[in-house]
């Protein structure tokens, strides 16, 4: 049993300034326990944990030299480029994922799930990597691993025995990609990973890059396995750009059977790709997390995953510039991704986990608007992170 | 005459390493004098001066209350809160304007041009508030005045003659607004501006919010204005989202006739408008600028002014990942933006003026994909900014 940590004036989500208790790791309602440890939240915006519902641990570049970018435009030409970077650069996924977390850390990104890649080069290396990341990190960030089938799974034999393998060994959920302009056979795919998820009691976790009708045909068969295998509350489709390319009463109608079988949407913002009706989606009940995605990859070289930064492109490629919008953006970076992740106690009420992050900003919409730095981090009502700089005794990424 | 300065070890946009000489406030050759003063530049990449070649100096609300922005979504919604935010908030513009200016010189941005609102309620308040921040930062911060009709002009009378109260107050630039969905006649608005600038000799920047072919014949009929006034290179269209809502050959005929005629394209790469072929209109040799637009004002409530961070947006907004992208994208931020608004001697060579901006970055790619900070800027051969902190001798926003 630890100490009780008070943490003086605050304001919890930009409300009313106010303390906060965390008592045995947890946070509690005002107690008459000798207290030991006070911390001064200087009038300071205090949210929970922020959770990264979306990114490729095992593939960022992060502290390696920089990798010069002459890749062709197409998906598939990324790929390829993908693949051979991680045979010729020799990124080590264990030291990666945990740059990335001690990166993220500092931002107050307490929760993640990553998609770490499974296929018939690498084999499950990934994976194995980033689970010795994740016990690294235990109590400190929790860490979910989806076996990611990046290069296709139906195409390249070996690949499903391999996510098997990767949930053996510890992958928390199965993924899926490109049911059709991948894969090239929706339902078999589908099939395939429902299934899996089905034998190991997982959740499923899809890239659905798939464009317009083709995207919507394809999360229509994603309602029909959700519903059939009674996954409820289980499933999330990534990126779903196709939500963002239909007519509205076609949006309406796809957004409702999503919310009806609990489906969350994750959508990172991306201010090129089709934007998702966000404001509809939230309206709708449907849960929407957002994420990272890659961080300074092979991909994509920018990115630092903060998602308070996150938040303001949700809301800046939405066109959205009133402060309640903002604060929406702030609560899917938050609140959103938790339930979208299956965490069932985020928050900053009583009983809660006692995670909360110091923003210095005067309301909640300017510290999305502006992403101020210098944060301070608490988890399980421990100092992690104050003002900016990480303790001294966290779990390095040698 | 003041002493030579020697930058030694950097990297002009990115590429070998060399040393940098200034004399007399001037890039020059390597010389024999004896030199005074040395600079380590520590192999960081250097960048002529950052151009900020839109941006609204007397709006930004930076260092003041949090503005709580409950504004409706359509454009005129926001012409009137801002006109009412004015009013009630009484922005001081010579102090905002300054406070704007020495946040974004940290960053590097050594020239700006800023639109300055002109209507029948504040008259030419805020044009007298920015032309006396520009004499303060003479020599330091260059400032361009745009007369900027902002509330509209055909439908507010008395508004023209302000127009020309500013210009003879001392603004550089005649400012226009949308002709067809604000001024509801496109030819008489464009015809009024282009007199004045015929009259007064003076450039013309319009902001071109028109969408599609509407926005189409209002380049149309720029095009025909600057030639019969033969005001090539003095003309700037800034947003022209139209250019991104036609079909290809539409876009390349009209990409095509701005270029003949030297009109320059301004556009800020926003993730919710209309994306501009940033590609085609490079190619085709036409001048593209860009700009922070508003900087945390009552329109939109982020914007750091960084022009580095610009790049990357633009970027981004057009899916661009490769490394040779980025780097075009650095250039529509230095020299792109330093020929849209009429510098003629920018850039690192021998005879530009001694303005360079130093960033820790291995490459120019990775200078704009992660927009290092603390850097160091030299105006004329003086260092103003060291490691991101402003020389304590400059002019403050008091
Ligand atoms: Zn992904
Ligand atoms: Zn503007």
């Amino acid at each position: 049993m630890t100490e009780d940590l008070i943490i003086r004036d605050v304001r919890p989500m930009g409300g009313a300034a106010t303390d906060l208790y965390i008592r045995d790791g947890r946070f509690a309602e005002a107690g008459n326990r000798k207290v030991a440890r006070e911390i001064d939240g200087r009038g300071q915006v205090a949210l929970p944990g922020l959770v990264e519902a979306h990114t490729h641990l095992d593939k960022t570049l992060v502290g390696m030299d920089w990798f010069e970018n002459r890749v062709g435009p197409t998906r598939n030409d990324r790929i390829l480029a993908d693949r051979k970077a991680k045979r010729e650069l020799g990124i080590n996924a264990r030291r990666q994922s945990a740059r990335q977390i001690l990166q993220t850390l500092a931002f107050g990104v307490t929760h993640i799930r990553s998609h770490v890649d499974v296929d018939t080069e690498i084999g499950i290396a990934n994976i194995e990597g980033v689970i010795a990341t994740r016990e690294a990190f235990k109590g400190l960030v929790d860490v979910q691993i989806v076996a990611f089938p990046q290069s296709g799974m139906l195409g390249r034999e070996g690949t499903l025995a391999l996510m098997e393998d990767a949930l053996k060994a510890g992958a928390d959920i199965v993924g899926g990609i490109d049911p059709a302009t991948i894969e090239r056979d929706p339902v078999r795919h589908l099939d395939a990973i429902f299934a899996l998820a089905d034998r190991y009691g997982k959740p499923v976790d899809i890239h659905l890059h798939e464009p317009g009708e083709l995207g919507a045909f394809c999360l229509e068969l994603i309602v029909e396995r959700t519903r059939a295998l009674s996954l409820q509350g289980r499933v999330m489709a990534s990126h779903a750009y196709c939500l963002g390319m239909l007519d509205t009463p076609r949006q309406h109608a796809l957004i409702d059977s999503l919310a009806s079988e609990g489906i969350a949407v994750m959508t990172v913002g991306s201010p090129s790709a089709p934007a998702v009706p966000l404001r509809m989606m939230r309206r709708s009940g449907l849960v929407v997390a957002s994420g990272s995605d890659g961080i300074q990859g092979t991909w994509e070289p920018w990115g630092n995953g903060d998602m308070l930064e996150r938040a303001k492109y949700l809301a800046q490629r939405n066109g959205m510039t009133n402060d309640a919008d903002l604060e929406e953006t702030a609560r899917i970076c938050t609140l959103g991704g938790a339930q979208g992740i299956g965490l069932t106690d985020h928050g900053l009420s009583p009983g809660c986990p006692g995670d909360v992050v110091l923003v210095a900003a005067r309301t909640l919409a300017e510290a999305v608007a502006l992403t101020p730095q210098r944060r301070t981090v608490i988890r399980g009502g421990r100092v992690v992170v104050r003002d900016g700089v990480l303790s001294g005794d966290l779990p390095d990424a040698a």
